[in-house]
């Protein structure tokens, strides 16, 4: 945990916090706050800054987070992804890995090798979602939850259900790189990802999906379970993300285009 | 497991295999196999093929391997790891997940902000670290198992263990992206890949890094995990190698030389 991560009901009139679950308990044995010190900390979907302890008793904590109400508020991660909804114990193994390297929003949706139980587990239930995507901002040091949606029609989202703006890349074992898909992106571009199912996605999804602007990035020949490869993939693009804003991309563009 | 994979000397001299554990269950009750049907199949560390099937008991299943005597065997990956050792269940979750995305070695290092007490721990038991690398390999197709070492000491390792000639880099989060010094890679080059404790390298260790050739690659300024840290890089290097075999490089070379 590298951050302190409050929701804006937590915060009293005054700017007080009082923690008494497992973030008191991380104030007061992992990092041994004193009264006086300031503690990295934030409040979901809104500023990031820092926390000054003013208490720490056995059974909880008391912080002034008043500084937190005029903090900046993170950039938005650049990087939406379209997932083929996982096994339930994949997905849960995932879910804080995808906020920690920075999502702005996870479309979970369904694909003709996606099992219909894994849409009934509980680990879709919307607090335990909420619960693992805030561990990865608590590790990430981000506050902006990404928005989980999901989609049980493959086709209407695919069809009706996406902004028309970004550029659409789907990870594919049969594409050489991802370099040519990603060329060419500008410093304020918006990638949209897709990841198929542990089993590929059928014909029809990949053609629909090449219909509709997606442009095929290799992940190599090896055959990753879905979370590496999105986990993989997202490093992959952010990593196009960050080369086009130290204006590396100029040189793909040239030779790509 | 996309794969079974035996250990050549499982094989008997008629060239058959009877598996009488995990393996036998996975091709009774998840392929559902019958006498006749070629299952992908390969041997530790040598060729990747198929075996028939010849027998299905319901404790055990005989199967011929002979192919797989004569069978290629797979490229091995183009990235070696030294990693700082990670804390015990990281390091657990990790592992697998390295032999998946692939890497030819694993060199797990000391490091100023590692604690002593990550080397006592049980997962670093060979057997253990083995079961879970076959286990990387099953997922990803491929018979070459990693070379995983302990080095206690992160300067004698540095200093004096390493071969000379890859090209080496560094993750390091004050670098503005990874294209810079994964430029200019061909198509036969290898890459050393080095990843940090949790806390991030000391000046010490930082300097002596810098001083043998290790070229940072940031991967953004969110604070990872040191498994997807690991998992993000080297999504980030394969890309890079691919790139070059691609012929991708080119642009690259003359923009950042």
């Amino acid at each position: 945990m590298n951050l302190l991560l409050f929701e804006a009901g937590e915060l009293g009139p005054d700017g007080r916090v009082v923690l008494a679950d497992a973030r008191a308990e991380h104030v007061r044995s992992v990092l041994r706050a004193v009264p006086g010190q300031e503690l990295a900390a934030g409040i979901l979907d809104a500023g990031l800054g820092t926390a000054r302890v003013l208490e720490v008793h056995g059974d909880r904590v008391v912080l002034d987070a008043k500084g937190l109400e005029r903090a900046p508020v993170p950039e938005r991660p650049r990087v939406d992804l379209l997932l083929a909804l996982p096994r339930p114990k994949v997905l849960s193994r995932l879910v804080a890995g995808l906020a920690c390297m920075g999502v702005a929003s996870v479309r979970l949706c369904n694909a003709a090798r996606v099992e219909r139980y894994y849409f009934d587990s509980h680990r879709l239930a919307e607090g335990e979602l909420r619960r693992q995507l805030v561990s990865g901002l608590c590790q990430a040091k981000d506050t902006l939850l990404p928005r989980v949606s999901i989609h049980r029609s493959f086709r209407r989202l695919v069809e009706d259900e996406l902004e028309p703006e970004p550029r659409r890349v789907v990870a594919d074992p049969g594409a050489p790189s991802a370099s040519a898909a990603l060329a060419g992106l500008g410093p304020v571009d918006r990638v949209l990802l897709a990841v198929g199912p542990e089993g590929g996605w059928v014909d029809f999804e990949r053609a629909l999906l090449a219909e509709r602007g997606f442009r095929a990035i290799g992940l190599g020949s090896r055959v990753l379970r879905s979370d590496l490869a999105c986990i993989a993939a997202l490093g992959v693009v952010h990593e196009a993300l960050r080369s086009a804003d130290a204006g590396a991309s100029v040189s793909a563009t040239r030779d790509h285009a």
